[in-house]
C-alpha cells in the first residue's frame, strides 16, 4: 500500500496532512519519526513526488507514476477488509438459514466506517457529505478530477418477463459485484435504485437484495436514506401549488392588479426578476423596463391562463395512497370556488425523479426543471415551471438529491444509490450520473454493475435507447436473469401469486415445462438485447427447490439460444462466493467486442419509433393509435417535441400488452390508448392500456410486523 | 488546550488514537516523537491518565481529574474560533448593510467544521452523525452519559402581541448567546425550531435569524435540514393511508376474510403480530391463539368500524398549498365510491410534529406516537394508531428525527435545532430533548436559550404550562422582546400589512404611541411572565429608525412595570457584541432566586382550566361554549382525557380572539368554538375562532427570487 515517510516541516507535504488528517495513521515502527501518510493518488502529483526523496521505508513510490498509482490504489481500496465476516456468517447461519433472516444477516455484518470506504475507492475526503456512520453523498466534482480516467466496463442486469415473484435482479446485481470485488479482486460498483416508501410499508417490503447479497445497513437503504425522494416530492408540490394558486390569482384580479404584484415597485422601482425575464423572451417580448411593456404585452406577460382541464401536473406522495389517486381539491370556500378534479400519483412516478435519474449535470438538472410541461393555456400553449417563476427554487431543493449516495454490500464493496423512476410510466434505471462517478473510480479494467426495472423488453429497452442516449455510455455485457420458476410460467405453467401456496409443478422437477419457458420467453429476451449489439449472459438465480438437471437444461438451452454463456447463481445463500463463475462469466463476456447501435433513429416520426418497438421488441404484427393518442402526437410534433425518444408504459407481465400472455405472445396488435409527455425528462410516453401510478396498501401491510424496539434501536419486520 | 504525548505501543491509548484519528493533529515540534493527540474529556479516564506519565511537554493533563476537565474543556470549548471573523465582516459590510445583505453575510462566514464544533462543546466522535459538512444529529446516549453533570440556567425568549412584521425573536435568541459565549465567555446553547418549507417559499422566507445573528449555513438551515419534517409527513401520511385503506376493507371483506388475511397462516400456523396483540388487551380479549377467538371476538378484533364523518386524522405537506385545505378523497373507481371530504395540513400542524417536540425519550415518542387517536368508532370508541397497526412503523420512520440537529451560530456558538410544531393548534416551541441535552452540555454556569412562537399570553403560557410539564424543566429568565414599532400600534398607531409602506408614525418618533404601547401591552406582557414567578428581561430589538428618547422611554417604563431589567439590543447590526447588554442583564437576572409555579393544577376540571386562562392570561371576562365545546368535552371527560393540560388555539395578533382589538382589549367574553385533543401529544385544544392550518401562496411567492448558481452551487433569494 502507498505510504509516505514525511518531514513534519515539509512545505508541500505538510498542507496536505491538515487536508487528510483523517487518512493519518500512527507509526507503528519508530525507527523514523513523523508519521506515515496515506495520500489519496490525486494528491501524489509530480510536485508531491518530487519533494519525496525515495528512501528504503518508502514503498511503492517514487516509481510510480500518477495514473498507475491510481489504478493501484483503487484496486487496494477494492480489496474487502470485511469479507471474511461474510464467511463467518455463512459458518454461524448455515446455508438456506437465511430464507428467513435477512434481517439478522444485515445486522450481523457492521459496515465500515463510510469514511473508510470512501477512502478505499479513491475519494478525497473533500468529495463526501456523510450522513451518519454508514452513507454518505458524493461530490459531482469528483467527474470533473477524474475526467482523464478511463471508463470501466458498463454492465446492464435485466430479466425475463418477471412473474408476480420477482426474479430477483437485484440480488444477482449485489452477489455480481460482491464476485467481482471480493472474491475476483477486481474493481466494480453496483448502481442500484432508491426503493419508494409506498412498497416498503406496503406489499413488497425493502429492495435492499436478501440473503448474502444484500446492501447494509438494509434500515437505512430502506427509510429516508439521505432524503432524495423526500426532496423530490418537496419540489414536485411546490409546482402543485404554485399552478393552483396562479389559477385563483389570475382568476380574481385585473392585469394590473396582477403586474403590480408579480413585478412590485421596491423603493420605487420595478424590476423583472432573471425567471421573468427567461419568460419574456419565450413570449418574444425583448423588453427588460417593467414601464416599456404595453397593455397587451403586461396582459400576455402576466397571464399563463391554464386550461384547468389541460393540466398534466399530479401532486405526489411518497405512500401507498390509493384514495388520493382521484379527488377533488380547492372545496374550502377561501378558493372561491375554484373547484378542480386531480389526484396524487406515488413520489417515484413524479417527473422530477425522471430528471433525477437523467441528468448528467447540475446544470442539465436545473435546464430540465425549467423545461417541465405543467398543462397547456386556454391558447394551447405549454406552461412550463419556468413561467410559473418557480424552477430556480426547485434546482435549490434539489441542489444535494443529485449527488450519488454511497453505500456498501454485505462484503464491503461499494454501491451508489441513486434515483429510482417508476418503470411503467417512466424509464425505471438509476442514475446516468451514479453510474459515470462508478464508471470513473473503478478504472478501465473495473466493472460498474447497474440494473434495469421490469423484464429486458422494458427495462433494457428504455436503458438502452433512453439512458445510454442520454448518458452518452455505452454498455459492454447484459446479465439476463432468470428463475426455473419463472421459466415453468413461461412454459405453460398454472399461475401464481403473491402469498398463495405454490403449485407443485413450481417445487417438483418438471424439464418440459423449463424447455418450453426456455425456448420461448427466455430465447426472444436473449434476442432482444442481441438487437443492440450486446452479448448476453444469463443468470439463472437458483432457488432449494431447482434440481441439477433443470439447472443443467437452462444453461444448455440458453446458450444455444445465443446466450454467450450461462450459469447458475448461488448469492443468496453463498454471497459473492456464490456468483464467482457469474463474475467470471461477465469478466470473458466483457473482454469481446460489444457493437452496440440504438434501436431507432431519435429523427423518425414519433409514430415509427412506437412502431418499431412494438414489433421488433413485443413482437407484435403491427400498432392501433386511438384518435386521442395521434391527436396528442400532431400536438408534440407541432410543439417541437418529435424527436424525443420514447418510454412506453406498458404492463411488465407480458411481452404482449395482456398480462395474462405468458411466454411470446404472437399475432397481436398494440393498443396505444394515448401519449403524454415529460418535455423535462425528455421522452414521449404512449400508454398502452391503463398504469396505475398509485399503489395501494393491502389489508394487511408489512407494517404490521415493522418495530422497533426503543432501547436496543433495533428495527425488526424490514425486508 | 489538553495535548498528551503518546508512545506509539501503548496498550491504551492506541485504541484511542485509532477511534480518534480525526483529532489526530501533525506534530509540529519534532523534539518528540509520535504525535500530539486532542482527547475528548471523557476519553481522559483514570486508566487513560495512569498510562501517562507527566512530562515537560504535557500541559494541563496529570493534575486535573475528570470532572474538572469535563468543566474545562466545556468552557474551552466554547470559545468561538471564528468570532474575529464576524468583526471583521463587520468592517467590511459597515453597520446596515446587511439589511438587504443577510445572504451575503452568511455566505461571507466560513461555518467550522460539525465534528470540530462537536469536539469543542464535549461531545464524543460516536455521538455524532454528521449529515454534510455543517449540521449533525446528536445522540440521545449523550443524556445517560451526563445525567449526573447539573443542569445549566434556562432562558425563555417571547414577545409582546406581534404585529404582522414581527418582532425579532429568533434574531435577540441568536444575537444573546452569540453575546454569552462569544463575548462573555459563558457557556451557552441557543435552541431552535426548524422552519416549514411552506413559509420558506411562501411569504415568510427564510427563519435563519438575521444580519449579524444569524444560524449558520442558512440555506441548510432553511431548506431539508437532516429531514425530521420530510419524516413526519411520510409518518403523518402513512396513519392516513392507513386508515382509508382499512375503511375499504372492512366495507368489501366478511369478519372471517378480514382475519384470515389480517392474521395469515404462515406455513399452516396462524399468529398475532405484537401490535395486534395489544389492541387485543385493549378489547379486554386475552387470549394469543388466534383459533380460540369466538365469532364476535373476531368481529370485535378485525373492524376498527371507523366512522367516516368522525375521522380527526388529516394528511399533510410542507407546502402552502391552500387547494388542500377541503378535498374530497376516494373519486377513482377503485376505491368503489367509498368517497368522503377531508384535507391536508402544513406538515408542521400534524401531531407527529407535537410529539416529536414533548417526547423525552425514544420509549416516550414511541407510546405517544401508538396513543395517537385518528378518530372515532361508529359505537364512540376513540380508535388509535395502534389499533391500525402501524405505531411500530412510525416508530421507525421517526427513529432519526427523534435526534435533533447541532449547528452553529455566526460567531461559531452551537445551536441546536429540533421540532417546530405549529404555534396556533399546537405548542409552538421547540423540543424537550434539545433543550435537555443542551442543558447538560452548557454545565451549571451556562445558558440555554429557547424560543416561543407567538406572543407571550400564547408561546410563553404553553411552554410553561404544557413544555415544562412535559420536561420537568424549570426556567430561570423570561426575555420578553418588543420592538418600538410594535410598541407604537399597541398605543394607538394604524395598521400596517406586510409588504405595504410604514405610514410615518413607525418612522418618525412619537413618544406618545411608545409609552402607549409600553403602559398597555408591554405590562400586561410583563405581568403574564410574573404569573409564573419567573423573572423578566425586556429586551428591545432597535430598527435604524428609533430615537433616542423612544429606546430610553421603552427602558424606563418596562422596569416601571416590573421587569427586573431592560436593554436595547443591536444584534442585527452589530452581532453579539450588539447583544452585551442583554447578556449580561440575563446573566445577572438568573442569579436572582425564580419562584416558578404553574398556572392551574392539571386536576382541574377542563373548562375551569381554559376559564383561567382566558382571564388571567387573555383579561377576558369569561368563557363562553359552544353546545358542540360542551359536547366535546363531556365526551373527554368520560374517555378520561380530563386532565391534560391546555393548547388554545387563538390568534396571536391580540390578546383577545380579536386580532383587531391591539394593547390590553378589556370587557370581552372568549368564545370557545370547538373542543379538539391531541391525545399522543397530551392536550386538548380549544378552537378560539377558526384557525388556518395550511396557508397558502401569494400573487408573489418568495420563490420568484430564490435561485441556484449551478456553477458556484449559490444560493441566492433565501432570507
Amino acid at each position: 500500500e502507498a505510504m509516505l515517510a514525511l518531514q513534519g516541516r515539509n512545505p508541500v507535504v505538510q498542507p496536505l496532512i491538515c487536508n487528510f488528517h483523517c487518512c493519518l495513521k500512527y507509526c507503528q515502527t519508530l525507527k523514523v519519526h513523523g508519521v506515515y501518510l496515506h495520500l489519496p493518488p490525486a494528491y501524489i502529483t509530480s510536485r508531491v513526488l518530487n519533494t519525496i526523496k525515495p528512501e528504503k521505508d518508502v514503498d511503492g513510490i517514487s516509481d510510480l507514476n500518477m495514473g498507475r498509482l491510481v489504478r493501484g490504489d483503487l484496486s487496494k481500496g477494492f480489496v474487502p477488509p470485511i469479507a471474511s465476516a461474510v464467511l463467518d456468517l455463512l459458518e454461524k447461519h448455515g446455508i438456506h438459514s437465511d430464507i428467513c433472516s435477512c434481517n439478522e444477516i444485515s445486522r450481523a455484518q457492521t459496515p465500515k466506517p463510510v469514511d473508510q470506504l470512501a477512502e478505499e475507492i479513491g475519494l478525497l475526503p473533500e468529495e463526501l457529505e456523510a450522513y451518519g456512520r454508514s452513507k454518505a453523498k458524493v461530490r459531482l466534482s469528483l467527474l470533473d478530477r477524474l475526467h482523464k480516467q478511463p471508463d470501466g466496463k458498463y454492465v446492464l442486469v435485466a430479466g425475463i418477463t418477471p412473474t408476480p415473484l420477482g426474479e430477483g435482479k437485484s440480488t444477482v446485481t449485489i452477489g455480481l459485484v460482491q464476485a467481482l470485488s471480493a472474491h475476483l479482486k477486481l474493481n466494480s460498483f453496483a448502481c442500484l435504485r432508491q426503493p419508494s416508501q409506498g412498497p416498503t410499508f406496503g406489499v413488497k417490503g425493502g429492495a435492499a437484495g436478501g440473503g448474502y447479497a444484500q446492501v447494509i445497513p438494509m434500515e437505512e437503504f430502506n427509510l429516508h436514506l439521505t432524503g432524495d425522494i423526500h426532496a423530490i416530492t418537496a419540489a414536485n408540490n411546490l409546482v402543485a401549488a404554485a399552478i393552483d394558486a396562479r389559477m385563483l390569482h389570475e382568476a380574481t384580479q385585473s392585469d394590473k392588479a396582477l403586474f403590480n404584484r408579480l413585478v412590485p415597485s421596491v423603493n420605487g422601482v420595478r424590476r423583472f426578476s432573471p425567471i421573468q425575464i427567461s419568460r419574456l423572451c419565450r413570449l418574444g417580448i425583448n423588453k427588460i423596463d417593467p414601464a416599456s411593456l404595453t397593455p397587451q404585452e403586461v396582459s400576455t406577460f402576466v397571464r399563463l391562463d391554464l386550461d384547468p382541464s389541460k393540466i398534466t401536473w399530479q401532486r405526489v406522495v411518497d405512500t401507498n395512497d390509493r384514495f388520493l389517486r382521484k379527488i377533488t381539491v380547492g372545496q374550502a370556500s377561501t378558493e372561491k370556488g375554484q373547484i378542480r378534479e386531480t389526484g396524487f400519483d406515488i413520489a417515484v412516478a413524479s417527473e422530477i425523479m425522471a430528471i433525477l435519474a437523467l441528468a448528467d449535470s447540475l446544470v442539465d438538472m436545473k435546464n430540465r426543471l425549467a423545461r417541465m410541461v405543467v398543462g397547456t393555456s386556454r391558447s394551447g400553449q405549454p406552461v412550463t415551471a419556468e413561467d410559473l417563476g418557480v424552477s430556480g427554487a426547485l434546482a435549490v431543493l434539489m441542489k444535494d438529491a443529485i449527488k450519488p449516495t454511497l453505500m456498501q454490500t454485505l462484503e464491503g464493496t461499494p454501491v451508489f444509490v441513486h434515483a429510482g423512476p417508476f418503470a411503467n410510466i417512466a424509464h425505471g434505471n438509476s442514475s446516468v450520473l451514479a453510474d459515470k462517478l462508478a464508471l470513473k473510480l473503478v478504472g478501465c479494467d473495473g466493472f460498474v454493475v447497474t440494473e434495469a426495472g421490469f423484464g429486458a423488453d422494458i427495462g433494457m429497452e428504455k436503458f438502452f435507447n433512453i439512458k445510454c442516449r442520454a448518458s452518452g455510455l455505452r454498455p459492454n455485457v447484459v446479465v439476463l436473469v432468470a428463475t426455473v420458476r419463472a421459466l415453468k410460467m413461461h412454459g405453460g405453467g398454472p399461475n401464481v401469486s403473491a402469498g398463495a401456496p405454490l403449485p407443485k409443478e413450481y417445487i417438483d422437477e418438471n424439464l418440459s415445462l423449463v424447455a418450453g419457458g426456455c425456448r420461448s420467453n427466455l430465447r426472444k429476451q436473449i434476442q432482444i438485447a442481441q438487437l443492440f449489439g450486446v452479448p448476453v449472459v444469463v443468470a439463472l438465480n437458483v432457488f432449494k427447490t431447482d434440481t441439477q438437471a433443470e439447472i443443467d437444461l437452462v444453461c444448455e438451452i440458453a446458450k444455444e439460444c445465443g446466450a454467450s454463456n450461462a450459469v447458475p447463481c448461488h448469492h443468496w445463500s453463498q454471497g459473492g462466493r456464490g456468483s464467482l463463475e457469474l463474475a467470471q462469466a461477465v469478466n470473458e463476456a466483457a473482454s469481446r467486442p460489444s457493437h452496440f447501435k440504438f434501436l431507432y433513429n431519435i429523427e423518425m416520426p414519433i409514430v415509427e419509433k412506437i412502431r418499431t418497438i412494438a414489433q421488433q421488441v413485443y413482437g407484435a404484427d403491427d400498432i392501433e393509435l386511438s384518435p386521442e393518442a395521434k391527436a396528442k402526437i400532431d400536438y408534440y410534433n407541432q410543439q417541437g417535441y418529435g424527436s424525443l425518444p420514447i418510454c412506453m408504459a406498458k404492463t411488465h407481465l407480458s411481452l404482449s400488452h395482456m398480462p395474462d400472455k405468458k411466454g411470446v405472445p404472437t399475432g397481436f396488435v398494440l393498443p396505444i390508448r394515448d401519449v403524454r409527455a415529460s418535455i423535462g425528462a425528455g421522452f414521449i410516453f404512449p400508454l398502452v392500456g391503463t398504469m396505475s401510478t398509485m399503489p395501494g396498501l393491502p389489508t394487511r401491510p408489512c407494517f404490521y410486523d415493522i418495530d422497533l424496539d426503543p432501547v436496543t434501536e433495533e428495527i425488526t419486520g424490514l425486508f
